[in-house]
């Protein structure tokens, strides 16, 4: 049924992750079992965590039966095995979002890069609409190897950050909105049109994707970049 | 042919503009001979000028054939007449816009409120990549009436100057951008999902009726605000 | 967890308002509590309401923990904290809708506007498949110094209105309307789209938006324009 | 290469058109060469038209030299052959229309109804930014078996017609705007929306097939029907 | 709250219709009380009557408690009052269907036309992928004033019918389908491009606007029109 | 109600199947009832079996009051009567996805072939993300007659596969995904964009139909076809 | 500049085609040059010749310079070297179009599948507008292997087809029509759509694919399949 | 006019770039000069060199009046002042790109990352309708910092690449495409879909922005990553 890319930290640095809401239970069980069939067979737990992603609680209870060290974050919705964090190594991946309600994506993005080893710091609701709440946190923005910066609505908020940095920045775009806003498409759109340069834009509410891409993009930068 | 609403000055506070990109030269040129004789019947010129929009040069000349005494302005595209533009009343208009190809619709919108009597000044090129030249403004900007935003790509500078002022911000997003940002309607957009309030939107290139409403809503305005 | 934005009044003439329905009940408690404990800590309540908006029945028992003052309409599910409105400055407010279905967002509109300090009178179900109504409210719709329109399906009643008066026009599309009309595209189109000038649309739904635009545009504005 | 429909009169009551904007000039004038032997083999002229839509001058040029008694109205870019129109029968048509910009496709659905054997009339430039207009033409309108209602920008013109009277309505959206109104869509969806019942949509810029309808609609209707 | 535009049966020939899905139970009482109050007042019931649409079992019952002769159609989700249908006067219309899924919008269509006084037929589940099955019913779509055809997913059935008959065909698009036909704009993309003239088309799921406008086009003609 | 086209496996090689989610339980039962009395009629079971799709338990106990044997795959959402798939004939059809969440559907596709008379194979988890797995598998893929590429978000598999084999390749993209990919939309527009010829596309979700085809398409071939 | 793909004849069956329209006449005729020195260099001509399509007369002079014998044909604007056709093998190709204007379109389809070595036909002017002219066809329909079905506008052809035989069939929508259909979109979403099994879809214009897939499909198929 | 970011060096590492195809020849060449008189003010040539993009011959001539030792290359339409590469630091960014026409795209992508101070390398047409050619890259790929995958029609190249490396990967969709693909959305939607972590995406034909983003990404990298 499933077919493990088990050669992927290898050949990319990272393990493969699991996207859990369009599977089943019963699916992401066995997931979970041949998870733990290969790591057995290896003779030695994996260096770098499996991550589950956009994991509720009834499908992480059911991953404990066959993975019980699993660690789960309820917020983000992200479980991972072994649960323990590498050491951090590399720059620091910051993730700044514009309101409340992006914080549980912004968490995913979070809790993925220092997952794949990089120091991370979370700034959260400086959106644009109060302009000094962001220009406060500039110092913080600057010490960062690469940003995340996550917003629904006018998805206004990586552009207004990309042109204060020298650093890259990850353009996270949430389905939170409404109106012309709904399901996050107008902010992935002013984001691929942001006139700053220095930005990468990944889907709507990808954290993880965010979070992976900012870890590989800090990986050889020093801890503090400015 | 056509059927002027000559009576729109009494009912609206502002006479009738003729959008002329649409219409052939001989059309344009009848138009104004029907302004002119009405003019004539009612025996003075009116108090306000009447309004040439998106008039290229030829046209331009075939009306002065008509009303010879038009005034032209190359940049914007418009045509007025009469020429004289009525002593300024009410609160001050800003047009701000964020970068240099934006500047036709800009100077548009500012000839617009000006000929509707409004005291007017124009901001160019202060796009939110490089916000100090924005936060350098503000203090012009608070002291407006109401300010036009003109953007096109990102759309996003209204958001960040309403998040700043105490006005009303009319936002004006231009066809100027490329790729997921052509045509405007990406920018238009994301000024629709403006997480900050106090913002109207018009049409993609629409200064003319950025313009309008803008010395609509400073009509009543001190000529300071702050 | 939240940057409250307690600046807002003073920069912007109203306080931050709380969009609830992307929050959870604990996360609009939070942000209550902090309400109440800067209120307590400037040692005064203050002037204008902080508006809590799209705010269910649940949600607004969780804030009056905090809360206790706060008032509640059901229909607008809208929150005002302190609940006393201030005493009406500027010009009427009025907003009309075109039909029944459109009134929570019209009336959500319509007390934004008063708790921001404006005189407001509501009109309803004056849409345009029947224009005898809304002609018979025309010397109603000529006091105001601003009128919000609002409308779903085909979102033609903010022309009409426009072509008829001479202060702006705030366009509200609703996402009330199935087929092609279905979540209010098409009506925010075609208030874009509008050939009377004098009108600057809002967000679909967001009658926060258009009563706070409105009460700023109001905000000098004699009490009767005509 | 093509394979004309000639059974088409009797079938559906009106012969097959030839829509020649996407055709070459050669294959236009083959197709008009078939007609003429087709109407020479049958040893008559046929009783209605048959109409070459969206034509310009060179091709009417070609067709002329297999067809030379066609007639041509250039601003409705329209042939007929043979030339002569049908006395009229049935309920009258009116075509009203919103800007001037809109005339060519207003004609193009005139013609065809006369061409097709009703009585029709133009009413020009009557958009519902200046109610006035429209309202004066109330007692013609009411006269009419079918009104074609034609605009572009916002569309709304069907709506308020259809309000009005008890006929049907064909709505045609033309191509006429910018911005979000560019290409018609937008008028077509607001058509498609439309609160009035009472209205049939065609394709943009479709002036045929709406001054078809009309006159399939108005066939068995008396002369004036209030 | 409502204001119920009485005026329109005379001035359009057909009451104004409730559409009941977007209004709460309440505020379909409140009308349906409205109704009775005004028929009490003019001292007779209405020669046509009032259709409620989109209606569900438990907003009829609360109807009933104002009007109780109201009659209910569960297919079609109609109630109309007073229940008696006008005797038929004018032209056929028939409403064909593509599949069986369409059947209740076609019922809404055909018992739309039956209240406003036409004869109506129904041929359910004709659509093109068994070309046989339109063929053989012919014969009763020409005796036809007008044919509405329902459809979803690739809503080709108008422009079949259509290149056969010679009355108006009214193109009612439904929103069944899936993926690219998902919600029904597929189908009305369709049928506005439909390469056979005679087709006016209404929005998705509108079964009654497509039989108001078949009742209003089929009112002059014969009972039987071949 | 419903009008079956029973001629329709004389004409087309395959009987109509019934798509069931759109229909009630009571519709999908007289069907059953009608294909029942057809089969008694005729005196005998049809060669190949009708189909059931997107068919859940409930409607599926229903049509088993009326056609006892009907065999019932509870992934595909598949019903099949009579039960007996026929002896396989023809070319390999392979059905290949790209992700564990793509199976329902791919086993619809394959489920529909296998059938209509087609051995088939189903080769699950071979997205392009870890390009290993797919290659692994080019040599069963090449033995194919037909491959039927099932994929949600980014759409990628029908290309890259159609790029290595010389056999059609049927494009079926999925629903599943979230973002900009969310609905298919995506997915589908990849595939009709593929660079590599070679490849029909069909709708989003449509496992009945890509299986349809390619037992069509693999018809005529050798069981192994290199 | 340019990487040949010069494996692809022997791995998929068919040589790389050269799409010329994107590419300077510069690019091409180095293209051109660097299969003359492969085919040189292996020392004989290729069996099966290389295709240029969309090739403007232009460029089809600058490849003759390095290939003089390539054969082309100005209607489907397309080259072939060697310019001889292979032997035909396997079953009919039928290319059926539904109007004139999609003529160079189909052209290319049946050029292609011609060149990869099928027997071909042409059918013009079919449109279902007219559905005698369709029907008069079937008995030469039914006898193909595989159908390419062109169309634009409505894009209702390949349904009505694949309703009537029992091979597949190939949908090719064409950018042919003006309005809603502007650029083919249309058509595509309706063949995506279509309720008749069966259809494989290529993208909009894409002559080159449909004739490609109809070869593939035809291979293995006797020269006439009833 | 413009009112030119000089700050952008110090606060973002790079200069601000001229977008040239927006603004006219008049409006360039002035901005050349503000260019070059701040040059002289600050005493001597800038580290970085300004980009100008977009640029076409004639524009790049009055430039040059200003500006005479600027370097242009016409491939890329892009012009740097002072035209000296900076010595390379970092690690190395590759451009692979899909397909021939994609090259101008790709070698403004390229040349932006070298005058930003990186090695650089283009690969160009390794499409994945032929896998060998990108296989046999993948050594070369591997040593790369950061990689931008230049696409235009189905856009699957960057989750190809993704797949297979440890470093991040630019994601750069181009405009050349016709039918569904035309204009880039479609491989936009893909690349943002991409089922492969570390990827991010920006605008359709935004050579300059990939580049930029991908010299800041190398920024800290060993020369060879492995």
């Amino acid at each position: 049924m499933a077919n493990l890319d088990f050669d992927r930290a290898a050949r990319r640095g990272a393990p493969e992750a699991i996207l859990c809401d369009a599977k089943s239970t019963k699916q992401v069980a066995r997931i979970a079992r041949a998870i733990r069939e290969h790591a057995e067979r290896s003779g030695s737990e994996p260096a770098l965590p499996t991550l589950f992603t956009r994991l509720d609680a009834e499908k992480a209870a059911a991953i404990r039966e066959e993975l019980p060290g699993m660690a789960y974050d309820e917020e983000a919705s992200m479980g991972a095995w072994p649960a323990s964090e590498p050491g951090p190594t590399g720059g620091l991946v910051t993730v700044a979002c514009a309101g409340t309600s992006d914080l549980p994506v912004a968490r995913e993005a979070e809790l993925t890069a220092r997952y794949l080893g990089r120091p991370t710091r979370l700034i959260p609701d400086i959106g644009i609409a109060g302009l000094h709440r962001l220009l406060e946190h500039l110092p913080e923005l600057r010490e960062s190897a690469c940003i995340v910066a996550v917003a629904g609505m006018d998805g206004a908020l990586p552009t207004v950050i990309a042109g204060q940095v020298a650093c890259p920045v990850v353009a996270l775009p949430t389905s939170v909105g409404y109106g012309v806003a709904a399901g996050g498409v107008s902010a992935a759109l002013t984001m691929l049109s942001a006139c700053a340069p220095g930005i990468g834009v990944v889907n709507i509410d990808n954290g993880y994707g965010a979070g992976h891409l900012a870890a590989q993009i800090a990986r050889w930068a020093p801890r503090e970049t400015e």
